[in-house]
């Protein structure tokens, strides 16, 4: 399966002395070894590595600043590296330059229990977050397939399954520390739960994925973990009774944590590598978080709209024995998708609609799909609109790779079309680029370009990523 | 009372031919006189009108464009207004130039109750888009006190008392149209609930005062009505019982809607103007909103957790009549502040800190504040950390004046040492730029400083205004 090659004459000359000034500042935290570059120069995309021409383990603040300096001094690119789990190519050195891993920056900074604060390294996963303040009673809910770093889940604008009832980064993080492209340290904002002071640097960050700073430190908001969970399943006659559900249930106010779209193929999937014996046919699965009355409450409300609309087999799991059983399942829905086809590797869209227009979309989606050469898996955060087609690809068949490409091309055109955007929470990196101009068009590109001219002058951060050239 | 004065000589030279270009465009939708200008070179702030040269009243974002390109032809600087309501100075024309009134722009654009989101010309109102929408079952949350425009109130980042559970202008606006300096027209962003598709152009102009680009569109996020809701009032021995009330409530994850703050002082106040009876110690006023029982249930645990805080005369309005008496008192505590003085006006701070600082802030506050000439109220949004300070001014006495801006230094730079921000909903203005290197810093003052020269190469929109000059 072979991506666009990115051709080795837009990689950057490295000055002479710079790669000795960096080994004589980080002794050996500055590796020019080939397989620590190629571990840096990819990420979970199915583009093949193109290495930077050094890496950087940083461990504070002041040293990502001292090396933005230097590569700002002599524009040699800079990426930001966390644990390299993004999806789009977002991490590949296309210029060369120096890949920065802040992995070694994982410390709790203060967690702040009455304020509903925690601030963090840009190194620190979700699940060390989550590990870490089990004590206070709070949780961290945002929760991408990955263990991902909280740098780059804010870089990313990463979700996840709980975006329906707590949001994404983009509605979580209060507050970054950032590096400048020319290594200056400033923070966006402060602990305030709202502010109208000025301009608002810290969503400008969050999302630009490395290309306008380095976050260092970031500051979300925590939840008090919920006094009762419970979770319900429920299975649907066709995909528009579900969505239709899923209308009706977010119209009525009922504050739901999660909800989950299941295709039929998905179901099959699941039962088969999860030992279940789930009907297969468009199922939802429900999250509920609240007080022991209240999730009886959004349970019992859920079950009657979903009986209105032909929904089967409702079954309410209270016990978390049974909760973790259907949960588990749907976490390891992408392994499941991918013993449909032995040695497959998969391709995964990520388009996000109106969900007025969900049902629709998926429907269109699905019916060119059933025409395609590969199997093929749908699951969906359905509450926000947002799902993912698992395309399962033949590796080595490079006709399979072109179709599920020209296949995703006619997604993202339909996602526009619906006034929806080509990725809900993977970001842009490589492969959506070309879809930049079509969802945004010239003039808003234009002044995105404006502003990373503005933030990086030369062009060092993150280089060749998200906004296509002029 | 008075403000800085700005000197005449700021006023940039309007060239030949220009208002003759204006007025042939518009016709009588082009004014010069002086009690139109005049209306438009105000706000309300203490601040003297600073007129501007002319005031076109648009119709359509074309014409705005229109306009908008005319003026950076011209280096002519164009300052985009709404109903007026703003308190920081933000629409003076301080350079001269055009007030383009937007209050003609008054059209709701679209409707999608499945997809819970309204887009409505920048014109209209938050009183008109609930009136209109009302019988969608859905509502819009956000309310200052003014009955603000959406553009106006998307420009300023405001919120009020809903923002503890509904969020602000921040986290409610889904997508901007917005003519550029020069006249180009564009979206910020789509109505898909999330995305991951680039720089967060929407974000950038949310809070950003009209100097970046002008709102002609606003998209927002509507909310069901709920099915039941419910007011509850209680008193409190000191202000910091009140508060740590407030912080045991957020942390156990009552979804309260509202949650507002009066002193000693303003409870007095509202007694005599609304003809009540309450106890004149600090008080919080609260408002639940969900299912019958789950009203019930959260008035329930309130009720508790003030009880052990040594609240007292709790008492819970289920009756919309009792309901509305508590808030309208509330309401109106603006003008109650003002009849404890006969001829004052009012100077309002507004501050916002991290909840577990807030109790101290608002102790030192009005430790201060007992020592001045002149008597105050306080009232505050104290779920997002946020209050208001009414000081009730001679509007003849300079040095009344004077001591109340050395009194809001203070607690400025009392928030700030707190994590905290010189104002949560009112926006920067006039007024409060002498605090944004305080509060940001010099590197991200030069990050906010380079977005504006981005985007606004010729200083022409609303110049002068937020970010201080290098």
């Amino acid at each position: 399966m072979n991506a666009p090659v990115f051709p080795e004459s837009a990689r950057r000359v490295i000055p002479a002395g710079f790669l000795d000034a960096l080994r004589e500042q980080f002794k050996d935290r500055c590796s020019t070894g080939h397989s620590v570059r190629e571990h840096h120069g990819r990420d979970e995309s199915p583009y093949p590595p193109m290495l930077p021409d050094a890496v950087v383990f940083a461990t504070s603040t002041e040293e990502v600043a001292w090396v933005a300096k230097l590569c700002h001094r002599h524009s040699v690119p800079l990426i930001p590296f966390g644990v390299g789990s993004s999806l789009e190519g977002h991490l590949l050195a296309i210029q060369g330059g120096i890949s920065l891993d802040l992995s070694g920056m994982n410390q709790l900074v203060s967690i702040n229990p009455e304020d509903l604060t925690a601030t963090v390294q840009a190194g620190v996963t979700r699940k060390q977050l989550n590990e870490e303040i089990r004590d206070t009673g709070l949780f961290f809910p945002i929760d991408p397939g990955a263990d991902a770093s909280l740098g780059g889940m804010a870089a990313t604008r990463a979700s996840g399954t709980n975006a329906v009832r707590y949001g994404t980064m983009r509605e979580n993080v209060m507050n970054l520390k950032v590096v400048t492209a020319d290594g200056r340290i400033l923070e966006t904002a402060n602990r305030a739960r709202k502010s109208s002071a000025g301009y608002d640097l810290t969503h400008i960050f969050v999302g630009s994925e490395g290309t306008l700073g380095i976050i260092t430190e970031v500051t979300v908001r925590l939840y008090p973990q919920p006094e009762a969970i419970s979770a319900a399943i429920c299975n649907f006659p066709t995909l528009d009774a579900a969505v239709q559900s899923v209308i009706e249930i977010i119209q009525m106010g009922v504050p739901v944590a999660r909800v989950e779209f299941m295709d039929s193929g998905a179901v099959k999937a699941t039962n088969a590598y999860s030992k279940l014996t789930l009907r297969e046919s468009p199922l939802l699965l429900f999250e509920f978080h609240g007080s022991p009355a209240g999730v009886k409450e959004q349970a019992q409300t859920v079950q009657d709209i979903t009986h209105d609309n032909g929904g089967m087999d409702f079954e309410w799991a209270e016990h978390p024995e049974d909760r973790n059983r259907l949960w588990t399942a749907r976490h390891n829905a992408y392994f499941a998708g991918l013993q449909l086809r032995a040695g497959a590797r998969s391709s995964t869209t990520d388009v996000c609609v109106p969900i007025s227009r969900l049902a629709e979309c998926v429907s269109e989606t699905a019916k060119e799909l059933d025409q395609a050469s590969f199997p093929y898996t749908i699951v969906g955060h359905v509450g926000d609109g947002n799902f993912h087609v698992l395309m399962l690809l033949d590796p080595d068949n490079q006709a399979e790779w072109e179709e599920s490409e020209r296949l995703n091309h006619r997604l993202v055109a339909r996602a526009i079309e619906m006034d929806g955007t080509c990725t809900g929470e993977h970001g842009i990196g490589l492969h959506k680029m070309e879809f930049m101009l079509a969802e945004h068009g010239p003039d808003a590109l234009e002044l995105m370009r404006s502003l990373k001219h503005a933030f990086d002058p030369r062009n060092i951060l993150n280089p060749g990523k998200i906004i296509p050239a002029a």
